[in-house]
């Protein structure tokens, strides 16, 4: 059984940023979407095959977002194939829509806070001590030009993150694929994963970036590639240091 | 006489980055296009009002790029409007053509190499410790956009930059200026400010980045500020490490 591309990358980035240790307890973030989905294949090979021994569940946080998640069949589905790669699935029911507060309305960013903090909440409860997310080499890149042009910051989704608040650290197995290769492997795959249709994100901040992400590379790998290691290769002297921030207005 | 806008952005970049000492010989490089000479204009009245005392000089360099540079009216005009502002202005004529090497092409990288090493030259020879150019908050925001899908690198050029070489500082007075404000400015004095329409740059990386630059901030003040503000603000937790960095391929 032939390690694929997406496996030799996460493999590196598993290694790279040491993102597996023995004895982990992870717990995986599963949608029913592409990247959750390939992740959780992935890792559940990669449990057969490798050490450090680690233990694999996933949750599915069940909202109530209309157009927001799967349909009965679709999570039929999704239990089937994590049944399949034993991937013990647990699925949780909450009230995103009833979460709203008075005078704001549902969209993308609030709607990921509640599946989070679920997911958090689970984790604790039940022991794990590692939360695998399916965010891939675009969404990290995105992320990093969001936070460049509206907070002003140079930040971005890191592939391993311990929270300060939880004893918990999440990892991102994926930070090192395109979305472009997960889309294609899913497609060779035969899956059926599911995109998230809900009307709110539909115009979402996230997808007019992933737009600007495929300007400014031309949606070229060696380019994507550049801009992430340049988060690495911070020339200070080609910089204006913090203490000479023009603060304008 | 009230400050104009574009003023107020140089005062605060001299101010903040301490780009004008007391006795500065500064010398500009004059193109004959908007940004110098919105700069040159801005600096001689600064120099009449303003302490420190500085002297400022300028010097053009007249290549033979075709459709490079000024024809000979366009000379004479630069000359005058220079004379009216009591900036002395130099000319050296260098063969630009003559200089790229067997088997190279020319273009904008190689053209402006021997331009600034011209200007160097003539600062170092003439006495001047300072050198002003007129690029502008657009240039360096594409010049970080550049660096990073490129080079891999977080780098631009800095509104001060003393030469390791040489006894000189490079200075960018226009830093905080959009190129928008320049050109309008222009527009608003009746001034002829040359374009360079050599055939060499027609299709140039500058240019496709001063796009993807637009792309990014939708061409919005705000967020090219906050562009260029995150240079400054650098979240290294939130950013993967130097030591970590995935070397691919």
């Amino acid at each position: 059984m032939a390690l694929t591309n997406i496996e030799k990358l996460i493999a590196k980035a598993v290694k790279d940023y040491n993102l597996i240790e023995e004895g982990d307890r992870i717990l995986l973030g599963a949608s029913g979407g592409k990247d959750s989905t390939v992740l959780a294949w992935a890792l559940s090979r990669r449990k057969v095959w490798k050490n450090p021994n680690f233990t694999l569940e996933a949750l599915r946080i069940a909202g109530d977002v209309p157009g927001g998640g799967m349909d009965a069949g679709g999570a039929e589905a999704l239990k089937t194939q994590f049944d399949e790669w034993n991937i013990p699935l647990h699925t949780v029911h909450v009230s995103i829509m009833g979460s709203v507060k008075q005078g704001h309305s549902m969209n993308c960013y609030w709607c990921s806070t509640i599946r989070r903090s679920e997911l958090i909440d689970y984790a604790i409860k039940n022991n794990f001590n590692k939360i695998a997310l399916g965010h891939h080499l675009d969404d990290i890149l995105t992320t990093l030009l969001m936070n460049m042009t509206k907070k002003g910051e140079i930040a971005t989704m890191i592939p391993k993150l311990q929270y300060e608040k939880y004893p918990l650290t999440v990892i991102r197995p994926l930070a090192l694929v395109l979305e472009q290769s997960i889309r294609d492997f899913v497609k060779s795959m035969g899956w059926k994963a599911g995109t998230c249709s809900c009307s709110y994100g539909a115009d979402g901040e996230r997808k007019l970036y992933q737009k600007k992400l495929d300007d400014l590379t031309n949606g070229k790998e060696d380019a994507k590639r550049l801009l992430f290691a340049s988060m690495s290769n911070i020339r200070r002297e080609y910089l204006i240091p913090n203490e000479l921030v023009a603060k304008l207005g």
